[in-house]
């Protein structure tokens, strides 16, 4: 961008891959017409060719790829979506991608390599050099999802004796440092982390200054084993922007960044949204079988608890043959009392993943539920009850449907909190099974409280 | 912690308001022990006293505040949970919040003020110094949620034509730089942002190397007035750590950094999963009224769907009263719909959010979806055939029930994803209301099917 061309408020420039240029592209592709496709491509950002890459068909993304030609970089192919990406290395050769992961941080490398069946993968090890080997075969070694497989190896430590100045020189004149790091460490013999400097405050001090005097002494040390959601609530408890990775003697072993952490926690609050809908984590590029395989589990379980439902139905099936006007209102009740449980229920998952909910408040938080649960029941109870009783000219079926509708209510309320809490406890993830017990509850205390009433009070 | 004693694996670093710590807290506070409870919560880092002071009782929060004196910091104010904050600043004075105010960044001081009623927060601002005052209107000047409210206006710009010798020592010798800045701006003589210079870049390069020469040609330029939504995606997708922020004449205003846009991707992740089960953005110490209120809505608007599916009941009571066993089954066809349509809305709607899902690809993922409905809702239309046909001795009461599953599958995955796409189009956001429209259309589909089918086969 020029200096005197700029335009704040360009909104175009957020929005690269508009409908208008995927379709230009897709002409261009259909042309058979490389250079064109290459002149539109080539000043994107590597992470929006990666979007371009994924948004058009599976049919033309090969035709795309031989067409950007070196533009392809291995900046890009750790951009893509997974599924895309696993599509492009089935056909690469081990070389290739040998060359791909050799330029890549060891991070992206090992995400890369994590996805390659074991084969392939160990193909692509035999032809690095032996140091980069070393290093993904390190970060390989931790677990998938932990701080270990999240942090760069490239870091900046300098001991706890040196000088700003020293310290200075060594970043002028070392050729071996990382492309980016935002803060410095400092260390004891032993390479313990005992502290960290941000950049901008080695670059206010004077030269004579040690460095253990303008060190911040207590960094956050992240186990290389640790959880990478337990990572991301670090850095965002903190406000890091990056912290030191130690392995199990305390040894620093690298460095994550919050660029990184943003991806995480962007992917665990969609974990989250997903399976309280009973969906893998899985993108807009995977297969239809695939899809269909890992959402049946969940609708197979539902279909239980609905085959629950109906059986509580049956035990009323008398009742209903006599007052047909039970089986039309029986629905409002349950689908109500699953409405409310679900909204206390996706605060509370919510609540328990960032933390906000604990043993402290749990008690707390129970009874606003419950009281909230029972405030809203009464008032919807009033208006469905005199609805019901005008529909089918009986106040007292508009009573009873009132008074199912209370119980399903705080019923609702009280498991909407309880369940979460109670799966947690368990070591069981309440986003995953949350949504499936509750349904039970909601329905079967639905139907049964409605039709159980009808019988006692009408018949 | 002194050099020798770093423990990598001390979990509870993680964790320092477990729940012993929580109740000791209480114990204390209960035994009006000030001095004990200050104690305790001294060496916690403002984020986790924040958070202990929304996780105790409401009762005792005055308490705790009190016994804590100067250790609840503006800090500590600008961390706590918005209800909890409204709360203090209720009862706090003009003067004290002035003093909390003028000793926070920009951004913080603009979002305690932003949440005053309007006097207080005019007496507030009166009791300011002319030039804090300047600085936080003109933060409030800014539309909510935008990037100007997001900014911080504390940064470091050069001329051009200055050499990384010149620079440093402005560094060295400025008083007036910001507490933290990872990057340096580089500016024309109009104040527009020509440039930006990561730290580490300029402590690697030599003293007469001229700036011009080391920056980044083409910052990523924020509007002020844009939406922190879309703030947030530019971050994540180019991995920005800061960027400047620009006036409407493109003059540089301010920086926003990634710790900021941290909690905006929380927030805004949050956002969908709360609206898409109806729940307003609110925190665990919402009053009771506050949150029935906000909840009763979406409630109520449920309440018409629910009436409406009874109505489509009650078009067959007659039906129904011949064969009974329609009601028992009929709640399957409607929730097993109203699941697997809820799947596909879920990754509809995160996909529009994430900017996955795009005109260019909608028409794939719209087949894709159905594709999987018809393919799920067959083999468990099969299932469930086979289940009522046994139960009720009725093989061909099975074979309704099956294709009815099936034809309500198919609408569930076809408006799954074609419900949340429209909402986006015309203008309404997907989270909030798809997911009432997909249950309208899964009843009313799932109870007509299969008691139409019933009518016209059984009958």
């Amino acid at each position: 961008m020029a200096p005197d061309d700029s335009e704040p408020n360009e909104g175009s420039e957020a929005y690269p891959l508009s409908p208008e240029f995927v379709a230009q592209v897709g002409e261009a592709l259909e042309a058979g017409d490389a250079a064109a496709v290459l002149a539109l491509v080539e000043p994107l950002h590597e992470a929006d060719i990666a979007d371009l890459i994924g948004l058009i068909s599976p049919e033309e993304r090969p035709k795309l790829i031989a067409a950007l030609g070196p533009v392809f970089n291995p900046e890009v192919l750790s951009e893509l979506d997974e599924t895309v990406r696993a599509e492009v290395l089935e056909t690469a050769k081990p070389a290739e991608l040998a060359a791909a992961v050799s330029q890549l941080d060891t991070d992206d490398a090992v995400d890369i390599l994590e996805d390659l069946d074991e084969d392939k993968r160990q193909e692509v090890l035999d032809v690095l050099s032996a140091e980069e080997r070393t290093a993904v075969e390190e970060g390989l070694s931790y677990p998938e999802e932990s701080a270990g497989r999240l942090m760069r190896r490239g870091l900046v430590a300098v001991p706890q004796f040196w000088t700003v100045g020293q310290t200075i020189d060594h970043l002028r004149e070392s050729d071996d440092l990382p492309d980016d790091f935002h803060e410095i460490f400092v260390v004891d013999p032993r390479y313990h982390p005992v502290g960290a400097i941000p950049l901008n405050r080695i670059m206010r001090a004077k030269r004579p200054v040690a460095v253990a005097d303008i060190m911040e002494t207590e960094p956050d040390l992240i186990p290389a084993t640790m959880d990478q959601e337990e990572v991301a609530h670090i850095f965002k408890q903190y406000n890091l922007l990056s912290a030191p990775v130690v392995d199990g003697s305390g040894r620093l072993v690298g460095v994550i960044t919050v660029d990184d952490v943003v991806d995480v926690i962007q992917e665990e609050a969609e974990e989250d949204i997903l399976r309280l809908a009973g969906v893998s984590d899985v993108g807009l590029n995977e297969s239809v079988r695939d899809v269909s395989k890992t959402r049946l589990l969940w609708l197979s379980v539902n279909l239980c608890t609905a085959v629950l439902a109906s059986w509580v139905i049956s035990l009323f099936d008398v009742t209903i043959e006599k007052l047909v006007a039970l089986a039309v209102l029986m629905p409002i009740v349950a689908s109500m009392g699953g409405n409310a449980g679900h909204q206390t229920m996706t605060v509370a998952v919510r609540a328990l993943a960032t933390r906000e909910l604990m043993p402290a408040n749990a008690l707390r938080v129970v009874k606003r539920e419950v009281l909230v649960g029972l405030i809203n029941g009464l008032l919807l109870a009033l208006i469905i009850g005199v609805v019901a009783g005008v529909w089918f000219s009986s106040p007292l079926l508009g009573f009873v449907l009132g008074w199912a509708l209370v119980i399903n209510f705080f019923v609702a309320g009280l498991c909407g909190v309880l369940i979460p809490i109670g799966l947690q406890r368990l070591g069981v993830d309440p986003a995953v099974a949350s949504s499936v017990f509750l349904t039970t509850v909601t329905d079967v205390v639905g139907f049964f409280s409605f039709l159980g009433l009808a019988a006692w009070i009408l018949l």
